[in-house]
């Protein structure tokens, strides 16, 4: 078999070596996965604006292909909550919640983000992922479970409200406060009500009458489908549509048809950047649990793979009626926790959601949105860490800055003008960190041959030699503060004859960089000083020695900074290396 | 005096030294500047579609406020061919030429430019120019003397042709190459040959006939007047206009009248991005013009206060009826070698210019528009360097990649465009260069305590001890390319017991790299690996001891690789270390 065939098809390799005690392991855990996914597919459907049977079909056909192509182990894909969130925004610019065209670009969404997955792992373009760094993608999922809960709450309340911002969805809600249902407020609080004990006070419980860790969690993983159950009984038994509860209603059943998405190129214009920030944040949330929970079982994941593995399952969402999957945290760790040992946990995962769809959802008629939305605002209050503005605070002001900004801009303005500004901050505050890097004068230590900054030592310097140590890789956004430097240094200092570039942490150096340096060496040569560099890294000088910069220096490439000074006060530098050894 | 005072205006420092000398040797450059300057002034008016007068007034005020508030000793603000086609593109999209419209926008376009200096300066945020790499400027500048050449051709040739951009321009040239007007292009020829001639024939030939290099120098910057004057007389003998030849036509006399530029919000908003892109191009050439030229006396240059200087300059500019100026690199250099030694030469030179617009202008009227084409054609040719592109092909190909996609845009779709595009490239270009840092496998050099990559060295490493050195600063650029190096090599080697990152080239460590290495702490402990860190910088150790890291660290930092081998592999390093002393 080719390994080309291999790499793209992980299931070739865990498949071959497939037995029996894995599978019964894989099944055990699929059948908890199906119980908390059922419920949870249906939830993000409605928070994404679709028909409930769209949650249901997203969740088959894309834990099919993942689990032929996925280098994870244990991963779960299907509709997550930031995803849904950002498909109800980009598409709820384009058509009204209930119309074709609304399902259409929602299914288009999916379809034009698989391909864009499909081209990043093609070009191995994993590292687009690192554009989004931790804070900004912190701030972002934090501000994106805000607005989420937001956006249930009037399913919770039984009223007509909406938006896409928080002040939007607040505004709305209090208009629509007086509106209040009684029945719907009550099935969503003792939903909320139940979710939340079952996850803070069911488990403790069992244990404490004797149960085992393992079939407690399982019962745990099970309340939401309770809370699905009980509340579509009260509303069949009680005729709660009549008393104005909002029901999801008829759900067609049968599997979905494949069909392909509106090929409608003026729509897809429309949600390329929306595709595009939805592949992304996807990717590296569904890269990160994969990465968590592979390194527990020191498991190897193939990121240029991943963005394959999700872009085909992307597609099998939108090929299938569905939008857009991402690996999801809750059901990952799910799934690992059940004992999953491979991906054919996955695909039995997937069977599981075509039987519900075959035969569950004539039952689905009476289940509340209160109860779906009340699933929605459990699962995503665990999205929501304020605290990390704190531990961020702590470690970096600019990352603070980065984050705070992503946060407010996506509550007030919206989830792609927060991640993008988020990107852009991160953008222009790394450049701004690296645009002006430490630089140290040194001096010798007596002594010794080492050479530390003059304002941390007691070290020896000579009037005629300034040595400057730069601690950073050069490039365009540091060449000018470099060239600013070492002429504010020369102009202040008119005795001066060298200049010594110490690079021991210099790791790169770009074309700017390089001219740069080639400045600086002819305007020291107008003014009578002299450049040389010291301790230049191998590939450093690699590509120094491409240019003709090495041909116009107007002094030399030392070894070490010893040898420099050696060169250049020799005088001093065998005083001050001795000095150590008299005392 | 305050000391910010004498900060924000450099001449009260200088001024007060000023000695008549002085004044005799930069009113002799004021001279040789002014004579230069006002064809220039007229030409560039001309490229920006504006009114010739405008040049003039340009370089009026401006030239006052500089020599005020410049850091620079000998640096000549003024219009500039490269702002003058960025003021077309800009203004030429809201107005039709010679409308009060285009005038006003092009006068407004000043005023922005010179607030958003001004803000940039107090804000102290000089390094925004460090987002333009120097192949980006260079291929940018390039890219629009070739756009400004094309610009000039109809002139030269009399035909009514335009466009933004290279395709435009030719197609429309081609189009138009029917109604040739023959005076016309003998003008223009004649006008270009004789300018081309006098800088490279008329200085080699006045010498050979005994004259000082100073005088010789002189007469060929006095050359454009020359080709103004004598085409002007010929149009006004030969009666030129009558046969179709364009004249420059009544030029207003006196002095600009102070005026406030207009006033409209959603015009400034227009102009914001071309504004910024004029400010930040413009101060860029100032700067690196005016350092130069610094160097050479081993004065000192003021990034910030340059900032605020051009911000007056323009401001100025603008009330005054002129339109963008910046620092010129031919005038400031003929100001330099002519003897200028403080701004008051500028100041002389506004004299001059105030001068020429009170009495030259009606002399103006005959003056043919083909013979400032050529000056325009024969002063960018200069700004055109296509050899860049091979030099910078050998440095870096992906610096060549930045600067070649930056030409061709500016060239294919205009100049903010191309401007833009090479600011995103050069970004995208460093992140894409930083996200994959060198990382080497160390191992220790027998007979020493020195470890080197082992895969240039001949080292020894230990079965259980796996250490990774990393030659980059880490950040969220290369945060996950760091965690999944570490668990690639994790997962494929099952006896791994420690693993040591080794961090002399780490100069910085952001939140997402914190993040990164909290990750890697605990999923290597998961994986029952204990993770080390050794040779971590000062300010980098700081910053890891302000969060909870090393409290969770599993492992510990040494101060030297050395030590954390004599730690983890005791016996194994003795011997090593010792091994090359019995040799």
């Amino acid at each position: 078999m080719p390994p080309a065939l291999r790499r793209l098809f992980p299931i070739l390799t865990w498949g071959a070596a497939y037995t029996r005690a894995s599978a019964a392991n894989d099944l055990i855990a699929a059948v908890i996965v199906t119980i908390m996914l059922i419920p949870q597919s249906l939830a993000y459907a409605l928070l994404a604006g679709l028909p409930a049977e769209v949650g249901l079909y997203a969740s088959i056909a894309p834990l099919l292909i993942y689990a032929l192509m996925g280098s994870s182990r244990t991963l779960a894909v299907g509709p997550v909550a930031v995803a849904s969130l950002m498909t109800a925004a980009a598409v709820g610019k384009l058509a009204a919640q209930g119309t074709p065209e609304y399902l259409g670009a929602a299914i288009a969404l999916a379809f034009l983000s698989g391909l864009m997955l499909l081209a990043m792992g093609a070009l191995r373009l994993g590292f687009i992922a690192n554009f989004l760094s931790h804070p900004v993608i912190s701030g972002f999922i934090s501000a994106s479970g805000l607005l989420i809960a937001a956006s249930q709450l009037p399913h919770l309340l039984g009223i007509k409200a909406g938006g896409q911002t928080l002040p939007e969805l607040l505004g709305s809600l209090l208009r629509g406060l007086g509106g209040v249902n009684l029945p719907t407020l009550v099935i969503g609080a003792a939903a909320v009500g139940f979710l939340l004990w079952s996850r803070r006070g069911l488990a403790p419980l069992l244990r404490a009458r004797g149960w085992q860790a393992r079939p407690a969690g399982m019962v745990v993983r099970a309340a939401p489908v309770a809370a699905v159950a009980l509340t579509t009984l009260a509303a069949w038994g009680l005729g709660l549509e009549a008393r104005g509860v909002a029901l999801v209603g008829e759900v067609p059943g049968g599997l979905p048809v494949p069909s392909l998405p509106p090929l409608d190129l003026g729509l897809w214009a429309q949600i390329a950047v929306p595709a595009l920030l939805i592949s992304i944040v996807g990717y590296v949330e569904t890269i990160s649990v994969a990465q968590t929970l592979a390194a527990k079982r020191r498991q190897r994941i193939d990121p240029d793979q991943e963005l394959l593995a999700l872009g085909g399952a992307n597609l099998g969402s939108a090929l299938s009626g569905g939008f857009p999957v991402t690996g999801g945290f809750a059901r990952s760790v799910v799934n690992f926790d059940a004992g999953a040992e491979t991906p054919a946990a996955g695909a039995f995962t997937a069977v599981g959601m075509a039987l519900a769809v075959l035969f569950l959802t004539p039952l689905l008629h009476y289940l509340p949105k209160a109860t779906l939305a009340a699933t929605i605002v459990v699962a995503v209050l665990s999205l929501v860490d304020l605290g990390a503005l704190r531990r961020t605070w702590v470690l970096s002001r600019t990352d603070f800055a980065a984050m705070l900004a992503t946060m407010l801009v996506t509550l007030v303005v919206g989830v792609e003008a927060g991640i993008s500004a988020g990107v852009i901050l991160s953008l222009g505050l790394h450049l701004f960190r690296t645009s002006r890097p430490h630089v140290a004068v040194v001096g010798q230590v007596p002594g010794t041959e080492h050479f530390r900054n003059v304002l941390r030592h007691a070290v020896v310097t000579v009037p005629e030699v300034l040595t400057i140590r730069v601690d950073e890789s050069l490039y365009f956004a540091n060449a000018r503060f470099l060239e600013d430097t070492v002429y504010d240094r020369v102009a202040a200092d008119p005795g001066l004859r060298h200049v010594v570039l110490m690079c021991p942490a210099v790791n790169d150096v770009d074309a700017s960089a390089f001219e740069s340096l080639e400045a600086i060496n002819s305007r020291l040569r107008d003014a009578g000083v002299t450049l040389h560099l010291s301790e230049v890294k191998g590939p450093v000088m690699d590509k120094l020695r491409r240019g003709h910069f090495l041909q116009e220096l107007s002094g030399k490439v030392y070894m070490t900074q010893h040898d420099a000074m050696r060169a250049l006060a020799p005088e001093v530098t065998a005083r001050v290396r001795a000095a150590g050894r008299s005392e």
